[in-house]
């Protein structure tokens, strides 16, 4: 089977995952998150994120970040975000569907949200024609493999506070940001204010369960009602929660994360090196975008998974993952370079 | 850890599937259900139910059974169900929420429709202050353990059919029935007429990944869009795959659901030779219900886990899985017998 | 044009109304409620009903009662109501749709709730699976014509306080209600605990108009987006107001009401005479409910317009309203008796 | 009371229109437009629109819109509008929230759509993550009072339905453009192929009652349910039946968008004259923008009721009606001019 640049969840399942899928995969368990390896978890995100973290498994990226917007707004909310965020791109209109708020996506440089960027629309407040801007959503890491500095969190977390608005984080490589910062997940979010937290393991090594994180309590009251009806509520919650103690166990998550970002790294570094490749956005993290000639484009796709980000202008995205090794980049770039020869 | 008559659910995953899971874990492979695994489901489905059948993974029994109506429907269509059905019941309100139609729950004595019951609530048609009747769905086993014979599915499809509706199954414990009745899932499903299935397999064996399954392809037109809309799309989708290719292996499914639905039937046979006990429905697949003295219950739930289903009259159900033993229920009997004297 | 049984909304609007329409129709007046007119109406309402009364104009009944739901809930919460609730009955599952609750139908005799059947329903609080109970909604007058006590109603408050839950009341024919009983709206509805009032006007004279009425100040918070978004703020609001100002002008919905009422008891007065009739409800407003011979019935709808309540049973359904005549009902009568012969 | 630029809603209602209220409020009528009067407009609208012409009556122009929007989509759908459209600025979501789907804004000068600035968003079509484009929606004026000729909305539909698209308009001021363009309804929207129109009436002289055009049958199908579930239902139909009966007798509605574009033109001409306010849209319709220094604008809110459209630029919105008069504007600009020296 081919090597895949295509997204870092065409990998599979990192083996330690697994294997503790196996450890607690004997007897009855009560289902539902009525079980101690769910509740240890809990623990886990407390340690991560302090004390006051609520920690509830959703089944997918998607899943949470529509419950983390839902327990943020109500239906006349309006949510603001990049024009870039998954949540507007590339959740085939869930949000707008289950939370029934408008989203406000701003063209942002680099997918990322700035204070002066989301003022513009920090407007219309009190006006009853007017969907009233509740969160502020942004990506750690970006869409496009940029990083937030916890400054640039804890501005906009500021300014969602002064407006009594949220700070949303959607985090499906939140990882990959921490490996890229070398900070604490609690540096990073607790500590700058962000409110609530869509945190990714799926793409970092996990086979499935991302979790919805509250950084207040308050925000988790009655959450549990909300993400039954949003058909977000796992019945074998064990094997979620396995996979969290493999995740945070040995700091598992940052190897792996470690390891995509520094094969991101490796690819950019190689790249420079060759002509007729530009690339688009710094690399920092596990994603690497760039210009390529077209013809060179089609023929790589025949020899290598990877997806076309715009079409119009043939910019290409080459994610790595845990599982991407040094030859795979090795085989990738010289099948390039020949290429554009 | 105790054992458990709580759940189904609150046994594992079997052994086969899990290895299954390990066994696709290498590589790269595309996500979304676009990898070679999950298109031998589809082939698999297609020879169970049919060449017309059409299968879509989903997370969870309320994600299939939703996303089920939901392609039936439009907002200002009701559901006819019985009052014990799970999509009344226990999920929330998620079917209301997602597809805005309102639930009829009719009475229902052990659980089960008939044409009967449902013609009571054929009314309305054409009369715009009334939602109008679009499905009837029934629940094959249903939640109170009983099984639908192949001709009383048919007569409800036929009623759905003469008036424009369909007819849904919730098949969360399908394999069950299907041991009970010993006929294959066509003769029960598709020969029958009905139009949509939510297929269960977490229940009996399987970590996580129910199936929806239309048995007319123009149901499936768009369905994509539907389940990603409704947060039930999986990136890994060859975990779920890998894990239905072990279930219909060697019929996997069947050896798991003969083995549960054999457990219950023995301690229904145990429970006979007891007085004080009276069991409240017949004993066709793995749930057995009956009514106990509301100490011994409470003496019972000390040293067993189980679920009181009507607090009123002290009814009692006790589940078996694939992964009960007869050891497990002459422990339970003995228990029970002792707390009886 | 035919004179017509079939309901208070077959009538017109009543002559000082349409006239206070008129009277307001002059200049130029801020849209959306920011008028003077909707402002005196405010301040009607809080004479009516105590000065935490807050109003709100709606369009229908439909939207009064959903809005007020919609106020109450959040999307995982169920509404307890009578089986014969316009809410569940006529609304074309309005209600769930726009507020995502399941409602849950209870069979009344005469269309009344009482805390004893509505205890039945009060449970799963807390239980993740279950839609949780928020609301006791109940109609003043009920669909069946009959009529709450003062006390009565104090005692579904009292149970659905005790249960951190709130009271509704459909109030679309409220007027013929107080008439009934001879008492002031404070006295019906704010002193008796009720939490939110559909208030209605059309079904008693209005051309539209009906209003959200809350009886607790905190519950009109952020409604105002609410109503928007459910699309039913009204730009010219001074002619709905205009309106309200002449119904509660000199009383004047008391004596529409009190005229109704009078006519249907007229007509229930001379039906005791006529073998062959069976009254099937008390006449305590303005509706009269019998079972007549089918026959009779299909030669009387070629003469008169009155709708069928229960085909099973051949029940009717008179309704008379502050423009039947005495004449109105004697032709009728004398029409019914003839067949009859 | 003061005189209004503020909105063409400040105005009340034209007297022929409340005439014919009053002229059809007389004896009984059935209800929720199973009248005469209702059936009579049905048989106008074809006359104006064409055979194929279906129309149902709505509250507001929020309403018409949203209906509409709801009988084109399906939730997953995605709606693309200017970013000025009312639909996206000022319904409170209304949209996003009763029909599931994403709206897509794309800046437009004058208000106006094109062929080239919504092929840009015509993409990921088939693409399951993506909300699908279904609906190119214009408003006709547009917000900034500019008029789409008949060959612009024939290009837009024709790039619709070469899509599978429909074209939506919003035509709460459509008699205004109708004037300007100086041609047919038919002209302008039935025969440049649009799918279904918001027809308003409300700003153009009527108490209340926009209407929801389909200019294809089938789009009709099963829409009174729609229409009852999004509580737009209304019982007294015939009332807003009398006033289209009273707007299209004799034209009214164009000696009434007539003098309307009159007053605004001539308040444009006036302007000419005067330094220090810009006029920033041309004037086709009954509206007039402009940028005036903030001082003098804050003066001039004492004297006049108008709204400030863009704060950050000071420009203004002079809204005429069919009831503004010249001594209006005269009066209008004698102070502007008064406190511009």
């Amino acid at each position: 089977m081919k090597r895949s640049f295509g997204s870092d969840n065409h990998s599979g399942i990192h083996p330690h995952i697994l294997d503790s899928i196996r450890q607690v995969n004997a007897d009855f368990v009560p289902a539902y998150g009525d079980d101690s390896y769910t509740q240890e978890v809990e623990r886990l995100f407390m340690q991560e994120f302090g004390p006051d973290a609520r920690v509830f498994f959703a089944f997918n990226g998607t899943g949470a970040n529509v419950l983390c917007l839902k327990a943020l707004t109500q239906p006349y909310h309006a949510v603001i975000c990049a024009d870039t965020a998954h949540i507007h791109v590339d959740e085939c209109g869930a949000p707008e569907r289950f939370t029934g708020c408008k989203l406000i996506a701003i063209p942002a440089p680099d997918g990322k949200l700035t204070p002066d960027l989301v003022k513009k629309e920090l407007k219309g407040f009190g006006f009853q024609h007017h969907a009233q801007p509740k969160v502020i959503s942004i990506s750690q890491t970006t869409e496009l493999g940029t990083v937030y500095k916890p400054h640039e969190i804890a501005a906009l977390a500021n300014l969602a506070h002064e407006h009594d608005m949220y700070l949303h984080v959607d985090g499906s490589r939140l990882a990959n940001a921490a490996v890229f910062l070398g900070i604490s997940f609690k540096a990073m979010i607790t500590d700058t204010g962000v409110d609530a937290l869509s945190f990714g393991g799926t793409k970092n090594g996990m086979l499935l369960g991302e979790a919805v994180v509250f950084l207040r309590p308050c925000l988790a009251e009655n959450f549990l009602y909300t993400r039954k009806q949003a058909m977000q509520l796992f019945s074998k919650s064990r094997f979620i929660a396995a996979q969290y103690i493999a995740y945070f166990k040995d700091r598992l998550w940052e190897q792996t994360a470690t390891h995509a970002n520094q094969m991101a790294a490796y690819m950019a570094s190689r790249l420079t090196d060759i002509s007729g490749v530009s690339a688009t956005h710094p690399v920092e993290s596990n994603a690497v975008f760039a210009i390529i000639p077209r013809d060179v484009c089609n023929q790589l796709l025949e020899k290598h998974l990877f997806y076309i980000w715009d079409e119009e202008i043939c910019q290409v995205r080459w994610m790595c993952s845990f599982s991407t090794t040094k030859e795979d980049v090795d085989v990738f770039i010289s099948d390039l370079t020949a290429l554009l020869k």
